[in-house]
Parts: structure tokens; sequence; C-alpha cells
């Protein structure tokens, strides 16, 4: 069935969901976004059907909040009164715990159907100019449904998911991906934030290789979304720097030390732990 | 000219000069390694010309050093006696300092020409298995030449690393090299290493992306090298250890408080910092 699919906010991620919606599927897409340039640019690419207004929601099917958390929760809300029953409401933000407990009491009220979903796909860059209708190729999908969800709303998510190129969907809830994220995306940004900090990352040139290259690539953040996000996760993620900080030291005090059996068993547990972890 | 070349060590990085040597060079090379399973493949693979032994030094014209700076500095006294004046010593190890100390003052005792070197590349796997023809394609070569290494023993060796694919070589002090390579890549390890130690990476599969991928690649790294490096290099390794830990708790700082302009601020100046100095 060919579905109506609204977009709020064409940035890297709402922007690529589109693009990959209209090359890949026969969906229809329905754009929002505050900037009127964007919206016609992303119409003058096909990547969008329509732009969007509050009466074309009544006919949507899904709803794809693909803003910052804050303004995800107010678009729903001012969309709200113009939503059907049973449409099914996504949003797509890179914490999960902080705005489901927002947005899926008000969707069981009301209701929708609402799905917390989290794209592991991204780039050192923002912006709907950034966008690729590719970007999910290959990546996971994590969702978070909420009470009223059933498995059929899941399977159908599941199988936007597929058609869209991801290579698998998870089931959890906002609490375990708030955790694991707070581990495998957010501490990467704050290390890689750190690393660059240090007065010799700017004679770097000419004594760097793939390392250095890898430990600072995420640095290039968007300050705006990220101070946000690490905020409405703070605790999660402030565990994860402590923990950082203790290994850091442990390494600091075997070199301090010069207790090379010492190094030398903390180095291969990391390794073994990377060897069986991936 | 043709030249004759022996390497010392015959793993990832030595391995990978016999074949660039061997494939894009008419030199000849001639190969030592303690293991003799790795010197009959590396003769099969056509990576050397011949097996070394002490008698063929004399007529040796470079030796290069690529084994862990314990294991070099011994294979160099060992190899004294049988090698002919004016033979250009070349160590390939990862800290400077330590090394040239020792080596530069018997070379020139001795009348050989000692250059310190370092190719910035490498591979998170070791042994002449992972030694690759092509492994200093686009990397930087640096050099740390000894009192008695003149203009055009310099330039000899620009040219060899010209043709085995380096794109640019950079001539600095043995202590400029290290405090830059404790930043650039011992550090990454560490951080690596200590990434990994979270209880959460056991469970990262499905909720990590490239960020972690990046995050945790070197920590699967060969302790025994790892370890030598870091005890000779502690104190510009210990240095940047301090000042990562330093802005990882002024992050944590920032994000315990909840102060989003103070945590966009450090967030900006970091991606300033990647955007300036790359």
């Amino acid at each position: 069935m060919v579905k109506k699919i609204a977009i709020a906010g064409l940035g890297l991620i709402g922007g690529s969901f589109a693009k990959a919606i209209k090359q890949k599927t026969a969906h229809e897409v329905i754009g929002f976004d505050s900037s009127q340039d964007t919206l016609d640019r992303a119409f003058q690419d096909e990547a969008i059907d329509q732009k969007g207004n509050w009466n074309l929601l009544k006919e949507t099917n899904i709803l794809i909040l693909a803003l910052y958390p804050d303004s995800a929760i107010q678009f729903f809300k001012d969309a709200l009164p113009y939503l059907s029953k049973k449409t099914l409401v996504v949003d797509l933000c890179g914490v999960k715990t902080y705005i489901f407990n927002q947005i899926s009491p008000l969707c069981k009220e009301n209701g929708l159907v609402y799905i917390g979903a989290h794209p592991m796909a991204g780039r050192e860059c923002s912006g709907y100019a950034s966008s690729l209708p590719d970007l999910f190729k290959g990546a996971s999908f994590i969702l978070t449904p909420g009470d009223n969800a059933d498995t059929e709303a899941v399977n159908g998510l599941t199988e936007l998911a597929d058609e869209l190129g991801f290579s698998q969907c998870i089931v959890t809830t906002p609490e375990h991906h708030d955790e694991m994220i707070a581990y495998t995306s957010q501490l990467a940004h704050v290390v890689s934030a750190s690393y660059i900090k240090s007065p010799r990352a700017e004679f770097q040139n000419g004594y760097s290789a793939g390392s250095y290259k890898d430990m600072t690539r995420v640095a290039k953040l968007n300050e705006t979304m990220w101070s946000e996000l690490f905020l409405e996760n703070a605790s999660p993620l402030l565990r994860e720097i402590d923990e950082m900080i203790l290994h850091l030291t442990e390494y600091r005090n075997a070199i301090a030390k010069k207790d090379r059996p010492l190094l030398t068993r903390l180095l291969k547990d990391s390794r073994g732990r990377k060897e069986q972890f991936g």
C-alpha cells in the first residue's frame, strides 16, 4: 500500500529519509522545514512530493520527526490537532527516554501509534545539502515502541527500514538505547572533541596517520545539536566519561610507574575485548 | 645506482619495505629475521633476494632496522663489526630519542651514517603475513638525521622514500618527533585501549556506527610492541594523557552542571580546531 509520509525537518537525517523513500519505495513524501529555501531545493530534487501544511497531515499515514528533540516535541504538539487516529508517529532523535516520556503519553491519549527510532548512521556534516539517499545502507535502526505500538506497527516500520537499506532493526527500551548510545556515540564525540584540544593538534600535519584521523573525525560536530543531546542524556553519558577517565588513569599510572608487565596486561585485555566484542 | 639494502626484521613494516623495494626499485634486498619460516616465505614471495648472514653486510649500502627498539639496538651492535664505513644505518622505530641516543654515537665513532626514521603508516595487525608493498602509499616519512648524516645522505633516503610511494619526507629532531607521535599515535592507542574497557562494549553490536568503530579500531594492538614504545616515550605520552583527562573533565563538568552555553562553547572550540588544524 502506498503511504503518505510526512517528514518534519529536512536536514541530514530527514533529507536522507526523504531521498531514500522517494528513490527506493512508491510512498509519497510531504516535507516540512522551517527554511523555505530547503523546501524549494527538496522539491526541485524530487526528494519530496509536496511542501507540507497542517491540512495535509489529516491523510498522513506516518509522521516522521527529524528535528532536534525539543523542536521535535514542539512540532508534534503543534501537529497533534491535525493528525488522524492511528497515524504512526516516529521520531528519529539520538536520545530516546527524554522524548519518549513526552510524546508517548500524548499519542496514547489521542489514539496515535508511537515508535521512537534512531538510525545508526550519520556524517560529520549536517543540513539538507549533506543528505544522501544511501545514508542508511547497512546501518542498524533502533526502535523503542510506545505502549500502543503493536506488532503490526513495528513490522510495518521494519519493512520500510528494509526498503530504505537498513541492515537490521533492533527493538529495545528507551533506557537501554540511551545507555548504549551514551557509550557508542555520545562518548565518541566527547572523546574526539577532547582529543583535538591538545596544543600539539596545531602541528599534526605530517606527523599523523590513520589513528589520529579516526580519533578526531567527529570533532567536526554540530555543537547546537550535540550540546542538546548530551544534556538530555546526561546521566548515562557522565557514567561513560567517568569510566573513560578511570581507564585512562589506569594506563597513566602503569606508564608513570614504568610497570611493563602491568602495562602489557592492560593492553592485552583491551585487545582481547576488541577481538571478542567487535 | 643499484644498492644492496639489508633489512633486519621482516614484520609488518620491514616486510612492507622489502616488498615495496623489490616491486618499485631495482635495488637488491637482503633479509634478516629470527624466524626461518618468515625468511623462507619472503624468499618465495621474492620480497628478498637473499637470506642474510653477517658476511653479506660488508657490501651492504643501507642497513634498515625494522625491529622493536631494544632488538634494533641489539641487532645493530651485533652487526657493527661487519659493516663497512659509510654504510647508511636507518631504523624505523616508532620512538626516536631513545634509539637515537644509543645508535647515533656508535655510528659516529665507526664512520657510519645514521638517520632515524618513522614511516607514518601501519595496520591494526602485525607480522610478515600482513605486510603490503603499498603500505606507504601517500604516507609521511619522518627523518631524524644523526650528526654525520649530510644533505647527500638525507637526499638519498628521500629519493628512496619517493620511489616507495611516500608522499612527503619531514626532517626534524628526535625530540620533536617524539612529542608529536606521543599525541598523534601513542595517545590514540591509549584512548582506544581505554574506550574498549567500558562494560557496555560487550553489547555494542547493533548500537554502534562509524564513531564507535573509529574509536576502537586500534585497540586491536600488539601489546608487546606498544608497551615497549610507550615506556620508551613515557614523558611526552604522560603529558598527552593528562591533557586528555583535563579536557574530558572539562566536558564532564559542563554536562554535570547542565551548563548548555558553556558546553556549546567548548564544542564549538573543538570543531573550530578540527576545521583549522585538520
